[in-house]
């Protein structure tokens, strides 16, 4: 196995001294106390990660890791394999929605290829780390050996290190791979022992039936790594994929080097739950966007005592519901920062 | 009463053609049928809104009416009286929420005084219509004359023809008045025929208290008025304020010109309520932005059939959880818009 060692190096201390600060200067701005109701709470929290006042969203970096997984060859998604790699080209060619999106926020947008089941060509804004043609079907076998796992999670490492570098104020992480809700799934009923039939849902589209068979699927599954479930990289490298790996990584190092994370749906969740299974303060650095529709992700975020900020049932994956959600941390910075104090506009303040 | 005539003229007709060409656009862009959740049904909407397959949210008109309740000085509110007029002088040099919102989202904002318990001077940027120091005590007397009630709904009348001129996508009513969560808890009581204490909640931050006192004024207010209960302007002239009935005539008048109205919180709720009951078409031209921390407001948005956007525990008025939904709008009409198509990437389609 590549080094795993830098998974459980430290992570950042929070701001308290600047979390203290900024609550003090909210309950100063002309408003009612708590009339901002969540975005209080938001850019206070953000205060503390950032070690201001006043923080900030100014630059945003989103990583999108692609890669798909054997065990869509049972028929668990809607879409055939091959679509991960077509997607990977309208990444590359600006047509998918992480691009428009990209582009109204003004964010650093780079696309990963872990590997999917069609080896692709050197394509534009695309790192090309294609670890194997997918996973391994992860019903009957580990998904991957220990080096893919290791290069996965250093991928993640890598990406979320390109954003210190970039000053980001903000990570995004998306995934894009056919077959991923099965194996996000797989994690989740490993890491919440719960049984498949509480989690899985249609992900991309599946009709009742294929809900069942993805069900069968993943019983299979959980029966044939048994003896993992208890192991976290364990079953990461059993159940997970190539682009579920690279976002715990990179959710490791953020939370490592200081950088806030905002998690964006169902499979990132999963990734975001891993991170805090591996080391548990890694959540301090966590920002949630929104819940999905894929019914798992009430649980997910439920075991991760998470409030995300948008409900609109979405599904897409691509880091789409988090980069949604950015201007609504951008609106309570500046809200924050830039409201006149009940002092500075000569008001009379409550019971007064 | 001035002329209340116009009230009634016809609601401008949707495009429904233009509905169905966004439908089969959206279906065509390459991601899973549905996974955009909200976002795709706002889009169709505001494309038979607007009669284009591709509608545009730029231009963004906000119109904040300000005025208070004489029934304040019975300790319905946990703010003096004399805050709206120093909230009006906030709104003029820039330093209330909605001013930061209304820079960030790139609107134009106007304020519209309809009249404090103290007379304020000229102000740059408020329009000056005070019709009465405030309205009458609700409790024991009629909140307005007939003739302040006709001027205060062309009041809003001439705000969203101001905004129609403007060339405006979109426009947004907001409200400042101490006092306001009481007349419009009056409005919603009679509307739905519910008892004060299923909707009364702490407006500004009234305690448990104060809560029972403002339930307990609103029964004799509704006591009071009761002849008038099943006639609709006469509940807002008798119960309602300056600013309501502003909100009333500005969204009867986007529907009149074919103006979608973003809905923000509880207030305005009830204005979108009120205007509703007096035109029923009114109500296609309406899109609700949250759910707000009032606990009437679910009632309302219940009785409205509306499925707001955010639930962020707002509760600030002012439109300002309109404005932070104005970004969901642009990305919904931005991934419609430049997304690329399956056909145009190459990509098999589901089930292919």
């Amino acid at each position: 196995m590549s080094d795993i060692d830098w998974l459980s190096n430290s992570i950042a201390p929070l701001y308290e001294e600047d979390r203290r600060q900024a609550g003090i200067r909210q309950a100063s701005l002309t408003k009612p106390a708590g009339a901002l109701g969540r975005l209080e709470e938001l850019v206070i929290d953000l205060a503390a990660m950032q070690g201001y006042e006043c923080p900030q969203i100014n630059e945003v970096f989103i990583s999108v890791f692609a890669a798909d997984h054997g065990v869509a060859a049972k028929g668990v998604s809607a879409f055939p394999q091959a679509v991960t790699g077509e997607m990977i080209k309208n990444f590359s060619r600006g047509g998918a929605a992480i691009n428009v999106l990209a582009r109204e926020i003004g964010a650093h947008l780079e696309v990963i290829n872990l590997g999917t089941i069609n080896q692709l060509p050197p394509l534009e804004g695309v790192f090309d780390l294609q670890l194997g043609l997918g996973t391994k079907d992860l019903s009957f076998e580990p998904a991957m050996n220990k080096d893919q796992l290791g290069k996965a999670l250093i991928a993640g490492r890598d990406a979320a290190s390109r954003a210190a570098q970039y000053d980001a104020h903000l990570f995004i992480g998306g995934e894009m791979g056919i077959g991923n809700t099965t194996s996000a799934t797989a994690l989740a009923c490993a890491m919440l022992n719960l049984p498949p039939a509480d989690l899985a849902g249609p992900g991309t589209g599946l009709d009742d039936a294929g809900v069942t068979r993805k069900i069968e699927i993943l019983q299979q599954a959980l029966q044939r790594h048994e003896p993992c479930l208890n192991d976290v990289l364990q079953c990461l490298r059993c159940l997970g994929g190539f682009e579920i790996a690279a976002l715990v990584g990179a959710y490791i190092t953020c939370a490592q080097s200081g950088l806030p994370v905002l998690v964006d749906g169902y499979i990132s969740s999963v990734a975001a739950l891993m991170a805090t299974k591996l080391s548990s303060q890694t959540g301090n650095w966590f920002l949630y966007s929104h819940r999905s529709a894929e019914p798992g992700h009430k649980l997910v975020l439920a075991a991760l005592n998470a409030r995300p900020l948008l409900d609109l049932g979405m599904r897409l994956g691509e880091g789409s519901g988090a980069v949604i959600a950015v201007p609504l941390l951008r609106t309570a910075c500046a809200l924050h920062a830039q409201m006149a104090t009940f002092e500075e506009a000569g008001i009379s303040e409550k019971g007064a």
